[in-house]
């Protein structure tokens, strides 16, 4: 119950959670260890461990896997609503594996590691640590030799994007929805005001492990005026009984929003910020050679009015990449559509993934 | 110098100054004082100064006025590009006035008015107060009997519009440039994460009236992540000599950006936060019957691409204004589109602007 009660939390902050009837089961949830892990920097991530669940089993061929790498606060429910026997991904047809990033309070974190890497010791952790570690989990642990799909939202895009360029002949499909390949310098700039938030506020700066109530407030603040889009407010969307105006939204999300854990987003804000698939080893830096690499079915879906990931980058990815479906989310629900913030963008999302897997197989052969 | 200093120093912040050609000559400035000032909420501002220039002469008509009114961190100076015997406001043909609001630092404002009124104690002023201001200053000092046109961009905007609801018979043309006339949901949550960064500052509740250094930073970057739009950045348009990436880029803003007034920034950040047409008495809080209300002719030219003031939210709001022109600015430049930021910025408002009057003295059986 701890940890769901910890999952629901933290979808509040980014989107309601989905309806009951859609949530999938909860099966236990398991533990990687990778031992030492050398990350990309060189730096070493001592007794490092990836927290992750599976729905389904895998089949003779090790290969109806499905990975869904979680996102920025996200967890291993953060994807319910696109697994059941009604939704995109049948646990009796896949094997659906949902992992945890590094950073999630749930996977090796500064939350939950022993000194003397706690809090600002913690070293910093690369999208393609996170693809790397996954890897591991998958073909060491779990014995998948191949990867029907890789579905991510916004840092799961990211990291679906990664699987495509690090590992091109593993993966079949690519979903990347409201996340792009690289971070576009205005997301640099954007993620910079936040994680500043953070790094500059005086708790922290004082060497302590939580926030001041004040940086709390302008954390909080920071996301939420920047996932929803103008529409979404214009329309009142953030209205209800116990929130009738703005200010109301806002206190209330302050109360419930996740702050707790200030080092943990420091050390994915810094992944997400620092992501691009041209610096891939290999690439030298050339984000359009990198896409051009890509030999998965990419179904691109960016929200259509996203402003963590906008539209136009999506656009601008799209044309490097060679077999691509760009499927903008129609909905005014800003960057939140692509963690299926309301039921007409679940559906959306359901339906284009179970459309695109068939695809997929068809030309596989598979029935 | 002082003056011009400041000015650019501000201007610096948004966009960058306009080429030297198109500045405007620099007329000394003047001050009108308008004694005790009863603001909207009650409250009185003693000794309530506003600061503004003025180029050309009044006709014997006293009907050849422009009015415009200043910005969030603008100057007397800010529409400098748009006054000039080449640009669409030519002196020999205009009487312009240029008027700072309330808490401009050259106007009554927290940094320029004696205690017990310093800082925080400064009361609220709405932009109805700054409009009131302005319409005595016009007809009680400069014998202003009729505007041709009420020019403004952002806050200069809002004013814009204001007018055209509080003073229906007085203006002909208003022209709203990257503003609308109310803010709209997303605009008060936004701007709320903004001043919040202000309001709760530890040096400012420590009773400073100056940032702590964390501040400068948070608030600094804030505005750099909202005014350019996603291309803008993607294009790498922060690119130069100096600033190679943008990292260089945002130190550059916050060693130069506008932070030292804090005090002055809430003051105008709150009246543009709480700003409606619709609130104005006699409306009843229906922003549609104030937009209907208008009987100006109506040029709104929102930026294609700002995130403060959304072309959505400008294309709701012509719905219900009878003689609006809506012509969005074809930019990449964000709010700052707005402001000029661009050469080609530059060009089409003066090339919309002067149009606007055409059609304007046309229908008034002006040559």
């Amino acid at each position: 119950m701890r940890c769901l009660g910890i999952a629901v939390f933290l979808v509040a902050c980014v989107a309601p959670p989905p309806a009951a009837s859609q949530e999938a089961d909860h099966p236990p949830h398991h533990t990687f260890d990778l031992g030492e892990f050398t990350l990309e920097s060189g730096d070493v991530l001592p007794a490092a461990r990836v927290l992750y669940v599976t729905h389904g089993e895998l089949d003779a061929q090790g290969s109806n896997a499905v990975l869904l790498p979680s996102y920025f606060l996200g967890t291993h429910h953060s994807y319910d609503f696109l697994i059941g026997p009604d939704a995109a991904l049948d646990p009796t047809e896949y094997f659906i594996v949902v992992a945890e990033m590094f950073g999630s309070g749930g996977s090796s974190s500064p939350s939950n590691v022993e000194a003397p890497l706690r809090a600002t010791d913690f070293p910093a952790v690369s999208i393609r640590d996170n693809v790397e570690a996954m890897h591991r989990l998958l073909t060491e642990q779990l014995s998948v030799r191949r990867l029907r799909a890789v579905i991510g939202h916004s840092m799961g895009a990211q990291q679906a994007f990664q699987w495509a360029v690090s590992h091109p002949d593993l993966v079949d499909l690519v979903v990347a929805i409201a996340g792009t390949a690289k971070t576009h310098p205005h997301g640099v700039a954007r993620l910079e005001s936040a994680l500043t938030l953070i790094e500059h506020d005086a708790s922290i700066a004082a060497g302590a492990d939580t926030l001041s109530t004040a940086g709390k407030r302008a954390w909080i603040y920071h996301w939420m005026a920047w996932i929803y889009s103008p529409e979404w407010w214009r329309e009142r969307l953030y209205e209800s009984e116990a929130t009738p105006n703005v200010d109301a939204f806002l206190a209330g999300r302050l109360r419930y929003g996740p702050t707790g854990r200030p080092h943990d987003y420091l050390v994915q804000g810094r992944a997400w910020q620092t992501h691009d698939v041209g610096a891939t080893p290999g690439f030298d830096g050339d984000l359009e050679a990198a896409l051009r690499s890509i030999r998965a079915r990419v179904l691109y879906m960016p929200s259509a009015t996203d402003m963590y990931f906008p539209l136009g980058d999506a656009e601008y990815e799209s044309r490097f990449i060679e077999r691509v479906d760009l499927r903008p989310i129609p909905s005014i629900w800003g960057h939140a559509a692509g963690g299926g913030a309301s039921a007409a963008d679940r559906a959306f999302l359901s339906e284009q993934i179970a459309r695109a897997l068939d695809m997929v197989e068809a030309a596989l052969g598979i029935e």
